[in-house]
This record gives structure tokens, sequence and C-alpha cells, in this order.
């Protein structure tokens, strides 16, 4: 029964992440469950044995990522080899550079017909990025590399601008306006953490 | 016809500031039509010559409130007589002050049941706030009061932090916590325009 359990576990986490990649590359609304399956090399059947449907898939792509990222922001935070300002560096590096291939995933969260997810996606993921990101903080002011004398409230205030980010980049066509938004926001992090201009870098990360 | 029209949408005017009032003391869901009939003096019938349902009134009073603010803050960017510190002090106080008697509205628009309206909301109050404020940061850089090098991106990404406002103040039970929040955000405030920590006040503003 164990076995059963765990092997019916981890077959649903092979499909969670076939299904990711295609959706990462192609869009939520291009792939069909058959195109899972066919990545899965499994038949179009077996799908329902673990999911109800396209939408719970994505729903468990979203909700693993979610813990993943927490698992990783946890690990990093507690490193003891890293400044802060490096790991927030690898944090900005890392956010701006997947805005384009998290795309589909922001559109599906926010589509009316998924609703109640984006709000619940959204608590969710404040819950577990404040904590760390705050604990990154703390440690830069006690390096003395940042200087913010509200922690845990700035960062929730940047975090309600990050969570945007992809409205304030996505829609660009232009490249130039999108250095420039880009700018824009290297010198508002550098604000909201007190350090100099420059410290941050993120106009390298979109092309 | 010309009168037959004006009446009916001076009519349906009426109906959505009685509404609006109504929904404002109470919140939305404690609200009936009944009520709205009640205060406008007609009958429960009449509404739905105006109306198809409690949801269509709400819409009107948002899209109303939108169409209204977009008003008020042009006619602020283009006012001669104050200076750019004080218009934004007059924004931070409008905004924070009306942060609870706002929250039925952002509940509203935020509700599963109201799939999509969160999204349109968001854009229409984008487009509507952003150039304005933009001109106020820019007079702000002209008089010298502010110091922002790029004003259209930063106004958006402060926007980004004030649309999540009641996520951060509108949970906390304790005045303490409350007043911590509004403090860190009179910093980014001053930091996102390049003031000194001390020149706009927010924690005066709610109670």
């Amino acid at each position: 029964m164990g076995r059963k359990a765990t092997n019916f576990e981890s077959m649903k986490i092979k499909y969670i992440k076939a299904a990711e990649e295609l959706f990462r590359e192609k869009g939520y609304d291009d792939i069909s469950i058959s195109e899972i399956a066919r990545k899965m090399d499994m038949s179009h059947g077996a799908f329902f044995y673990y999911f109800k449907s396209k939408e719970e898939v994505m729903q468990a792509v979203i909700m693993v990522s979610l813990k993943e990222s927490e698992k990783y922001l946890k690990a990093l935070a507690s490193d003891g080899s890293m400044s802060a300002k490096e790991k927030m560096q690898l944090i900005l590096t890392i956010t701006v550079g997947a805005l384009k291939e998290e795309q589909p995933f922001i559109d599906f969260v926010r589509s009316p017909a998924n609703t109640g997810l984006y709000r619940e996606y959204l608590m969710r993921s404040r819950e577990i990025t404040i904590p760390p990101v705050t604990d990154i903080v703390k440690q830069g002011i006690s390096e003395g590399s940042f200087r913010v004398e509200y922690p845990e409230e700035t960062v929730r205030y940047l975090i309600y601008v990050f969570e945007n980010l992809t409205d304030a980049i996505y829609p660009l066509k232009n490249d130039q306006e999108c250095h420039r938004r880009l700018r824009a926001l290297e010198i508002v992090v550098s604000k909201f953490l007190g350090v100099d201009e420059g410290e941050f870098t993120l106009t390298e990360q979109v092309s």
C-alpha cells in the first residue's frame, strides 16, 4: 500500500514536470492532454488516472513550483557562504530572467476562467517569499551593506512591485522601452534597500 | 427623445450614488436591491428599469468612481497654485484615508464571482492614474524637490505598491503593526521620489 501510494505520487510528479516543460515551451492553450501523454509515453486515458483535467495539472504545476521556490529561498537565506548583496542579485537575476517563460503560468492564474486562483496564488506566494527575503535583508543590514529601517514591511512593498513586473515588461515590443523600465527598476530596488545605484544589475537579463 | 435619454441617465446616476453610499456604509453583501430602492424612494421593480442586477449597479459604481478619479487627478496635475510636494501629499492622504471605506469595492472587484473584472479595473485604473501622477512628479523635478530619473516608470512601480496597500493594512488588527506598515510606506514613498524622509506623512491617516 505504501509502495503503491509512493508510485502514484512519483508518477504524478513526472506528469507535472512533463506538463510544465510543455507549457513553458508553447503556452498553456496550445498544449493538449494528448501531447502531455505523448511526452510521458503513456496513453491518453492513463492521464485521467492522475488528473481530472488539463486545468488540474496546471494548478499542480503552479503549486509544485511555489513549493520549489520556498525550498530554494529558504536554503538561500540560510546559506552562510554568500553575502546578502550576492543573494539579492541572484534573486533579481532569476526573477527577471524568468519573466518571459513564466508568462504562460501568470496568464493562467489571472485568467477569468480560473476563478479565485490568482488571489490564492498571490497570498501563498507572499507567504513563501516574504520571510526568507526579509532574512536576507536583515543579513545585509548587519553586514552594513543595506540601509533599511523596516525590513519585513519594506520587503512586502518590494514584492508588490515584482508581482506586477510582467505587466510592466511583457507588453513592450520595443527594446529601448524595456531597457528603460528595467533601468528604473534597478534604481527602485537600490532605493528600497538603501544601496548605491548600480549595485544591482537587471538590464542584462531580458533581451 | 433627447430629454428622455437625459432623464434616464440622470436617474441612473442617482441610483449609482445611492448604492455607492450604502455599499460604503455596510459592505456589498449586506445591501439588497430593496434597500437601494428604499433609499431612492422608488419601488423595487423600478430598479430593474435601470440595472439588471445588484452586480451591475456595483460595476457602474466602480466605473463612475474611476472616471471621477481621472477628472480629479487631471485637474490636480494642471493646478498652477500648488507645489508638486503638496499635490503628492494630498494624493497620499486621500488614498490612505480612503483605504477602509474603499474595502467593499476592492473585495468586490477581487471576488472570484467577478471573473475578469479585477484585471479590467486594474488596467483602467493604471491608465487613469499614471499620466497625471507622472506630470506631478515631473513638476517636482523641475521645482527641484523630487529627484527621479525615470518619472513614468517610477510612478508605475509606485502604483503597484499602492494597488496592494489594502492587503498590507486592512488585515491588521493591531494599531502598532499598522503604524509600522504606514511608517515603512512613508519611507518607501520618500525613496521613490528622492525626497528626505519625513517629507510625507501617512501615519496620521488610519486610526
